[in-house]
């Protein structure tokens, strides 16, 4: 089942999307909004599905769905956790500014609180304020929760997660260091993120099992392609354990969005991985790529983004057909 | 004006509590929940105000308002950020563990992204599942916002304040140098806070000046005193410059709840304050005692709340009238 959010009013209109995400009919006699229906998926759920069934058959009224009309599947969000489940990305990072990573980030996840009381449309652009900041795009993954009690194990974990969607999670990367060093985590350097125009049921994913998402993660700068690592591989924590570590002293309410970190693949040497034009996977996020420049060559080329850029982020079956619509923001001054 | 919300549901019931705390009635016809109130405040305001008037007349059908009826005013909320504006109370905890605190602390307010999808009700237990976490309370002044832009200045963002209310922000003490040193801010270690039953507008309170709530917050631990610093004084951020500092790089969205971080203030001489029991104004968190004992005789001696431990956090006016009722928990083993 595909749900997505259509723009209006604080919260959008929950509508159920035909699986080719060519059409959509209103789910409001259902719930009115995807909060409403996680509030009460349990007595819901079988309704959403119905009506999704329904779609597919043509058995309802049906409109032409159009990315650019949908807001984030939660517009605002109760809670907004980060993981960063691609230690990968985290050692290549730290390597080029020449800081050593604990061996605990091997095995116990890093997550950060986000900001969630308003997220940008898929198609919104990012405003920037100051290119000084070093505005930076992070591809990933992300899922859904319903409620998960506090103590919940990996299993209970996995079991709640109700959708999976795409993530655009924009970074400040030169306010970053300066906030680290605060010791309190990101704030200021973490301002809205932005998700897929439709998130999607586990068991509609094939790509879905082992609590990842399997399949290569596009991500696109100005039509070129910057990235395409598979979201399934190198990634050492597993959406289940990533909600459980969530919830490991305080339950999680229904709505819980939690990401996955910037996905982010080896080389197949093990080693660092190569420029898409070089034949590799490329890169999630320009500073990865960044880094990349920056242990070859001693400093990094590719500036971050400025105004008029272009971020797509999409990930698509076997068939090249898009499974959450894309997420495709032009950078605006404001 | 005095709002809360009644238990009931995710949101709560909105209801407009008289000034003396001791009478409620119902707002629903003006809006359901607080988050309601919040999200369309310049068309509700108004209404809102004159249910409050006519409920000060008995103009309007009223029931007895008991406190532990109530859940926080907004039960789950879009956005909590903690400040740290008693800086004095971030330098002393430094200094007890021999870490320099940087001298831009005192110009750059520090603030966490805090977990929002559910708070604890007034007087709801604090769960606990392992002492060895090193549970504390930590007494707070918080506000909660409407929309505010971003880039927002320090005057617009205190004209966008709606409510002023208390916190206990429960944390989780010895998680919190693990957490800290993955650098990636606290998560597990601030499990759910609790807020005062009542949350009040700024007009409705004598101690509200230059955007800082003046007046003794009082902390008991076991019925007996802890704290009672007053939170207009030490307060090196008023609630416009965290506001604005929070709005820096993103807009926040109406229901935003920003916290002043533990109250704290210096003693007469400059130094460290003293307990309430040698005649000083005490202690809002544990923490902070605990670094007095070990500034003084070289390790802490008060330990951290246990099952059965009894917090209460409350603040009074002149006539030692409540403002906005009591949050009072008990410690309990889950």
């Amino acid at each position: 089942m595909k749900l997505a959010s259509l723009k209006g009013g604080r919260d959008g209109r929950l509508v159920v999307v035909s699986n080719d995400l060519a059409w959509f009919t209103p789910a409001d006699a259902i719930a009115p909004t995807l909060q409403a229906a996680l509030d009460d998926w349990a007595n819901l759920e079988g309704d959403l599905r119905g009506l999704a069934e329904s779609l597919e058959h043509g058995a309802v009224p049906r409109e032409r769905f159009h990315e650019h009309d949908a807001a984030s599947p939660l517009p605002r969000a109760y809670q907004w956790a980060d993981g960063s489940a691609y230690v990968n990305h985290v050692a290549l990072v730290r390597q080029a500014r020449g800081a050593e990573m604990p061996e605990t980030f091997w095995t116990d996840p890093l997550m950060y609180q986000g900001g969630s009381d308003g997220f940008l449309g898929p198609r919104d652009p990012i405003g920037l304020a100051d290119e000084a900041w070093g505005l930076d795009m992070e591809g990933e993954i992300a899922v859904i929760t319903g409620d998960v009690p506090l103590g919940a194990g990996r299993d209970e974990a996995l079991a709640a997660i109700r959708l999976v969607l795409l993530c655009n999670d924009v970074s400040l990367r030169n306010l970053i260091p300066g906030e680290l060093a605060k010791n309190f985590g990101f704030f200021q350097s973490k301002p809205a993120s932005a998700f897929s125009p439709v998130a999607v049921t586990p068991d509609a994913l094939a790509g879905w099992r082992d609590g990842k998402l399997h399949g290569a993660l596009e991500v696109e700068l100005n039509g070129q392609p910057l990235g395409c690592a598979d979201a399934g591989v190198d990634m050492t924590f597993d959406f289940g354990t990533l909600v459980a570590h969530a919830a490991k002293t305080r339950a999680l309410g229904a709505g819980t969005i939690i990401g996955s970190g910037t996905v982010s693949n080896r080389s197949q040497d093990g080693g660092a991985g190569k420029k898409v034009t070089d034949g590799g996977v490329g890169y999630s996020c320009l500073a990865e790529l960044r880094t990349i420049e920056t242990l070859a060559g001693g400093a990094p080329k590719t500036p971050f983004l400025r105004p008029g850029d272009v971020v797509r982020i999409e990930m698509r079956d076997a068939r090249r057909h898009s499974l959450f619509g894309a997420i495709e923001q032009e950078v605006a001054a404001v």
